[in-house]
């Protein structure tokens, strides 16, 4: 942490500056240039090897310390998380998902291969559900979505079929040897959810949902942790330390588009934020193109675009009959949308020299 | 509902749309003009009086109509909100809240007075919140505000001292007679919190938090309902409406600033909101420039500029050492503060016309 | 100018960035914290006095070190501006305007006094110029607002009377004794606006037009800048460094909304702008309320809100018959809305210890 | 355009409205539904093949009807431009530059074929632009871009070398025969920068510099239209009207980046208005990932994930020795990382089906 002074203080302004620091057990080291004295800031390591050493810092105090008279401003050194950083764990993690559809029964995303992720936005019925895993599972996906718990904008919407929905879903996973993620969205459900699926996926809306942040955290299956919709990359990576801090370290972050001013799609999907995740963090990132623009016409580019980017993933949402989807039919695939999109992902996959994992 | 057909589409195309409509038991009466056809969209009302009769259309139908090849654009002609809005109740709900300060013992938020709710971000000891209490009770609040659940962005903040924080407040109320509101951030402490706090607040990340929605929705308790920081009005009053719908008509809005490409604050104010809410909808709204700005200095100037924009009351951050708080003491004001701006708070309040309920 | 290197860089690579510095004439200083090394950036002062000494540092300099592969950030100490800072020029800046209307023939923008500034969007006609003017004037506006030249989204919109414009401006002002102020475009026509008008109005889509920012700086006018929509604090104090450095200090900021994912409004107003600008600025800062909000019903509470949040002026479009205006007729007020507007800015303003020029 | 009268409205309500639309030369046709009356609105055509027969509506005239008191809302039914708009014009244009270093002679940008674009951010130096211009023709860039006249935030900054700049691109292409793009920022330079230059490139903040697209709307030149930082699609397409409107029918728009609440990018980059602009219009369409990212890491995957979307081409910075660049150089690759993105942006384009030009 560096504290900028004015540029009119005088030595006493430094004096309470260091005297603040001290208090609250940190050396400040003053230095003096042309304009102004800035202020270096050691010390505040926790007890050794504890997540909170992160320079041990309390974040309030940077704040506090800039509302002082004297200070103009104060600039952050590190990163605000560490188990999610690269720096501590340089190597890519990669997360093992059971799926008895390929070789070995075991589906690794993190690695050289791209999984496919496909299904309805919401599980409707067992003849929608069974039909869309078919499709998409003789086309190549691995991972089966289907929502029975669904965050709905208004009251007035479907919301979702719960336990019979996540029966549905394991019904397919059998049939279909697919592993299945589903949405869960309250700390009191993680048991249940965790009894059908493979992969527990919190929603954009749940993104900062810190106490449900804290229960997958202590669950032992692979998290899907999608961006909020006004999320930095920054505080992104911060709830998935919030999910690796109790002890869960099977967390892939989903880019799913953020808002902006733009009207044309429901949110602007985040490209960039594919490499950025590579570039801070080790965890595995996947894309919803589906969520990320709204517009089925958008998805093959865009899946493609996130493909080109480096994506570990992609998550598509498909369904038999997109004009009567209950929910979100407006970005859905149908099948047949689907069936020409998987060649488009195998000739760009294969392009930047990456494979495809579909048995 | 009007469906705009594109501008080149023919009989057949047209006739697709009518027998979609028809599927979904509306009916649709197209109407051609020099340059496209238009279909306006009828029927579809539910149950009489059940709040899900808001046109009966599933929001899911306009997108899924929108993805037909030959519709340019659904317009949509309701708001998708009811219980929250003007039309609905024209008049202003006003809420009673009970306050042994004030005379009467009940101080009524959205009413010809403004309401003044005052207290450290996050109770820290039981001496912090007695000295804040106290001032500030002095000053004119009537609401003590403090957090006992704290939503933190880093795992490794403070998080706030939980059912002990909640006790102290209680404390505070029996000793000064002020009202509490405090934050619940998870349906199963919406019990816990309500045995202490006369207002349940659901911050700024949990705006989408539909259980706690549902649950706080279920509860007798005034609800004081933060826009979620990306959150445009509509979606705002979506989620009044999810704790409406469930029967508690208790709601009371607060601005709290949302996030733009702007760095020298850490939300945007959008101070346009509080005219808006009044115009849109009969709720009370409040006011947080602590939150909303996220820099002391900015809280007195930003406060005033609530009251002239119409706001019900204010909620601020107040704190005895502000450089020595646990939880975003940068935005708090200090004790002085709060005293030289309640003046100010008079003045404002008066040359509008409103007045301010002090005791 | 501070740079931070990455966790575990070495001794070369701190050579190799003090190398770096040193070839630009600069010097580092490092120095080992627990986690990394900082290099604290000296020297670089360009001649004494000049407007490039601040700190002298090519800005793309900090960007080029940002990209060397050790360096994790670049954290920039001073800002960007000079002249416009509060540090460079501590009083406030008033800026003189003659304007016969008031006693002493000038009024003075930015000292205690608050300005009213009124008129049409857009001269349309000379009837509707001068009813508008009339009626603005009695109630007490100093400043005749009007476009000649206007900015329009398509290119078939009306784009203004142009010279014709301005001499009506110039009758309407011979006739009240108000000060005239009107948007130039293009460099080209900086000194023809300039024959008519009292005020020059950099408009929000040309805030980082550079070279009519050049032009306008060598003029002797009063100039009011705009508030691009998506521009920074930062970044529109540096769009007023221009003018100031071309050698016209009289630069008037002006608050016009900007751009986000709110869609219930045109603008979101920033009102907050309005205390920050004071606070690192000493230019004034006026409020335009009709263009920020594009909604004539939300004119009145947020002319108030700019008022007590200490703007200096309010930028207000009336209209003798809004539902007839050529441009922007949805947020102009009546002169009705307008009359009962001026009460309730008396009354504000008294609040606030100021008080209001009306003759 | 549909006017939708509110929930209450009676009969004279209705009366109104119509009287409007017949003063101002449209019929009204009410319709009422369960609910609430809506108004088709017919009419307004201009003499025929005129730009300005949209509907003949004037824009304005939407905004007045919205703020009469019984009338909740107008929904437009027309897309604003027209000459833009693939509706208008089915087939996709195609653009044909000339480059003497391709065969026959001429490139054609907006058809099959990838065209790169590559060169300095700004011209500094014959040898920097040479040695620049010489390494990516060879690597297979067709189209040689450098900044003569540069924006810059500051004006302190570097602001280019303007006509000298100007006779070094010249240089640079007749000897190695590539064509030219280069800015050009005012009016009066549009004929200096087109004695030089092959394509015009109107920059991000000009693109509503409605005199500037006027200008050069009336040359016979390609022009480069940069999306405006937080501009819709919607007013992209608009400012290319300006430009159609005059005469000039071969524009190229180019995504560059978006302004969010995102701080790890300069901009976000939007992949998604690259299909999107397809869908819409008939215009080319190339992308920027060095202005779009401002980080030269995320420059080789927001490229691939560009040609993935379906760019025409790609327009990238390049510097020999990108540390000691005078501006921008954190974004530019060095030629050998431009020499190492050239066999992915091959594999890539191949991948989708499109051709890249080269010779």
């Amino acid at each position: 942490m560096i504290v900028v002074m004015k540029a009119h203080c005088d030595e006493k302004d430094i004096e309470h500056v260091l005297t603040f620091l001290e208090n609250h057990g940190l050396s400040g080291h003053p230095s003096s240039g042309v304009e102004r004295t800035v202020i270096g800031v050691l010390g505040g390591v926790g007890p050794s090897g504890t997540p909170g050493s992160i320079g041990g810092i309390n974040p309030a105090l940077g704040e506090a310390l800039e509302s002082l008279p004297s200070v103009e401003s104060v600039l952050r050194v590190s990163k605000p998380y560490k188990l999610a950083s690269r720096e501590f764990h340089p190597e890519d993690t990669q997360i093992d998902v059971p799926a008895p559809c390929v070789a070995g029964g075991v589906v690794s995303i993190g690695g050289s291969e791209v999984v496919m992720m496909a299904g309805p936005c919401t599980v409707e019925s067992e003849k929608q559900l069974m039909t869309t895993a078919e499709a998409v599972r003789k086309e190549g996906a691995i991972v089966l979505r289907g929502g029975a718990f669904k965050p709905s904008t208004s009251p007035y919407g479907f919301r979702g079929m719960g336990e019979e929905g996540l029966k549905l879903l394991a019904k397919a996973r059998s049939e279909f040897g697919m592993a299945v993620i589903t949405e869960v969205m309250t700390p009191t459900d993680v048991d249940l959810v965790s009894e059908y699926a493979d992969i527990l996926q919190i929603g954009t809306r749940n993104m900062q949902n810190y106490m449900l942040l804290d229960e997958v955290g202590r669950s032992d299956k692979p998290i899907v942790l999608k961006r909020g919709m006004a999320a930095t990359i920054e505080e992104w990576l911060l709830a998935a330390e919030y999910v690796l801090a109790q002890g869960n370290r099977n967390v892939i972050l989903c880019e799913r588009g953020i808002r902006t001013f733009e009207k044309a799609t429901r949110n602007t999907m985040d490209i960039s934020a594919i490499p950025l995740i590579k570039h801070f963090s080790h965890l595995p990132i996947i894309a919803d193109p589906s969520q990320g623009t709204g517009r089925r016409d958008l998805v093959t580019p865009m899946s493609l675009a996130s493909l080109a980017a480096g994506t570990d993933g992609l998550l598509i949402e498909v369904h038999p009959n997109p004009d009567e989807a209950l929910k979100d039919g407006a970005q859905s695939l149908t099948i047949q949308q689907f069936q020409a999109l998987m060649p488009q992902v195998q000739a760009v996959t294969q392009a930047i020299g990456r494979t495809i994992v579909t048995k």
